[in-house]
């Protein structure tokens, strides 16, 4: 797909490549992204609403050089901000926190350098575009519904995710016999995916233009309140209090896989790099992560993923992790490993090609 | 609260700070103390009944420089250790098990420095002071029940603790309609909490003196036996079978929370610490942790705390862990933690504060 | 048990200790393997069948030195591969992927020496003999029953285990009021194992020969699909789709034990070294594992366990363990510890006590 220069790279052609820097937003995995700045030498400029910077981030002062702090998420990119960074020769890391507070709409336009696709977080905003970006990309996904009513007819358990759902919450799970009741009440815009039964496995990716390889850095398991709590209470209890499950991400625990599952989770990180830059014109550049189950017959069925980092890589902040000491023989880990590719990228003349 | 000069601080005032040691009591965190110790290169002497030397510690000869065997947990302090551990220039460092050998009261008096308050000890063995501590300093907690029959009219189901339940053993779940069954059948020093659903959290701190600041450690999870096991029953099976749930801890794994969380972990482990010194006239110093869970609607709701070295801190022994990747550049881990502490406190003439 | 002079000894004879090579069959832990030689500076020769080579092996160059590929598991060590092992003075480290492409029977005649004790993983392929050989080594086991019918008498739920089932497939709850319907069902060399419900714990072993010690390195907790994706849906969601539990084994999450159960786990680790060495004649070496469930009064109730490296390690490729830092200042983990047992064993003039 053929696309305009994205403000970017334009910008990012004005920039001294030896005082490049990375440009953090609070929240989400900016610690870790910070920590790893300072493990690669490069320095950091964290971007802060007033409340987060005062309980969170000014307890930490080494792991930034610079702090720029806003009164509210509104102004974090201000044009008084932007101005600011692109002085600093910074580059902006963008993560599920940010397009909260910004929208993934200002991202497209925003005229500063991304380390990541920002065409691809518009995509990941949209259920039906986000979805359909995975079985373009020939990865197995679980079955998609057009309307409850086709999910009681097959008989299949579904998830109902609706605009706009985020970290969970918003998502609805359906029995085949309560979809029979609920049929025609679906708002616009919202996805009916089957759910499948199985372990979930959040793979961590990392596609490096500079090593021309997509890198497996990790994988966690995302704990949801309250249906991780659920689990514990004996089945009549749940039954006398009529609880329902719901999805709102909490925790995450560092998991690995076996061995075998690897030929599949590697083909999926490589073809969804492919897909990627065939939907949007610019490579998947840095991290991203795929979200799926793996079925009692070892099939890996992913049912959404993240175009940039993924806050379940914060359970190596700091560390080695096991996938990453198959590619790296110092500790790595998705924070460092970003601000790694920035350092090597500038150092080789490759800013433009890992921003847009 | 003015407070009469404690024990520890007198006998300390009488130690050589350039040989000052750690003395670890066995079990529950003594292999993390050991290693601890080890890294910052404080010797360490190992208290130990002869069973669990000899089952456990005698493996691993080169993590102490001495150690005390004694027949009976009774003996672990007696007069002639309580002599030589302050002829070597020992603190003691409290833990759970140390506490179950020894009692609270005996740890009172005793005439010999420990790292950490003991008047929170005292606290922690009873209930009603216990979460009351919570509640004075500002924490959330799940809403407390007088009766059974108060909780049934609530419709809540609760978490019933007797008086000296410990490492999850003496905890009953009552729904709220066997509560109504129950009433009046509490025995005194009981206390009757709402089970909250949600994701459980455990969040290990470390109150440095030395620093002057509390620093967020580590997160972890406890697997109990038999309610962690229930779960992977079929809902028939546990009805077939007629299994309540019961709370012995087994296990731990490493966890880590969304990042955004972090802004009320970390203001609720300092308000806790800030309680405590309300509370006894002593700082708390060293390890300790506060134990909640996270609902669907990101509260956390603070069910317990551990007023010293809790053991899920052991799934970090001798490594990094995330948290304490933002504060340390080094692998640093609770027990390692401790021993720094002692050192730093002992070079820069502290140790008078950084004991009770 | 007396025993004919084993085929890898002879054959180790031969070697030049000063260039000794570790292969490594692909698939199941072979990744930490050839991080681990690498590690220790011993060169890796990995063995893989063309299809896992590409899709997995071929991404990871610089993990080993040289590459066997085959084009089926058959040929895996066919005689012009054992051959040019041989020449390469290389030592084969079992493991279950291995056992599976090639068989128990065929490993037994193998004219290879193998870093691990093969007269053991013939005893592991019949149920019967593996946990007779638990019950020898005097560590707790669930009970067994003669037949279905027994168990429902006994009231208790059981897992069936088929002959040849592995990685958890093949295995089947019932419960008592089922098992009643199915007496008489059970195919020959089955076996009807008591479910015993609690806390799973998979610990890894490594024996020593070299430093003449049986090292706890690390705890695992398998994730098996279905049954930890069942506990997530409402009990009577799982009531309507009539889905019953099975156990593939997709993923392992790292985990610690309190640790007064190390008494237990330790003696279990040691009494079952003792044990294989009275049943086959020759020494339990290198890697193998205790599985089992511990329950709400703390017994360890071993089910299993694997006589080779378990693919949970993995959890800790390339990272330091909990554990292992209680024997090691350096990192260390399962695959490293294979390749410094034969380094040092090499260097010691010890190889041909390391092998059978």
């Amino acid at each position: 797909m053929a696309r305009a220069r994205s403000p970017g790279r334009e910008v990012v052609r004005g920039y001294d490549p030896s005082r490049v820097r990375l440009a953090v937003p609070a929240s989400h995995s900016a610690l870790q992204l910070l920590r790893g700045a300072r493990d690669e030498g490069v320095e950091a400029i964290l971007l802060a609403a007033r409340r987060y910077y005062e309980s969170i981030y000014s307890r930490f002062p080494w792991l930034y050089s610079r702090v720029v702090v806003v009164d509210s998420w509104g102004e974090l990119l201000s044009g008084r901000v932007v101005e600011e960074l692109r002085e600093a020769n910074a580059v902006l890391v963008p993560h599920a926190s940010l397009i909260e507070y910004v929208g993934a709409e200002r991202l497209l336009e925003l005229e500063l350098p991304m380390l990541g696709n920002r065409y691809l977080l518009e995509i990941e905003a949209d259920w039906e575009r986000k979805l359909g970006l995975l079985e373009e990309a020939g990865i197995e996904t679980p079955r998609r519904f057009r309307s409850l009513g086709e999910a009681a007819e097959a008989g299949a358990p579904v998830i109902v995710k609706l605009p706009g759902a985020k970290g969970g919450r918003g998502y609805r799970l359906v029995s085949p016999r309560e979809a029979r009741g609920l049929e025609g009440a679906l708002p616009q815009g919202a996805v009916v995916q089957e759910y499948v039964v199985g372990v979930r496995l959040y793979s961590h990716f990392f596609n490096s233009l500079v090593h021309g390889r997509v890198e497996l850095l990790g994988m966690d398991l995302r704990l949801e309140s309250n249906v991780d709590g659920l689990q514990r209470l004996p089945p009549r209890l749940v039954e006398e209090l009529g609880i329902e499950p719901s999805y709102t991400v909490v925790a995450n625990v560092p998991v690995v896989a076996r061995e075998s599952l690897l030929a599949r989770v590697l083909d999926y990180g490589e073809r969804f790099a492919r897909a990627v830059e065939r939907e949007t014109g610019y490579p998947l550049v840095g991290p991203y992560s795929l979200e799926g189950v793996v079925t009692e017959s070892l099939e890996y069925k992913v049912f959404e993923f993240s175009g940039r980092i993924v806050a379940g890589t914060n359970v190596y902040t700091g560390l080695q992790t096991p996938y990453a000491s198959l590619y790296w023989s110092e500790p790595m880990y998705m924070g460092r490993r970003v601000a790694r590719e920035l350092r090597e990228a500038a150092a080789r003349g490759m800013l433009e090609q890992v921003v847009t």
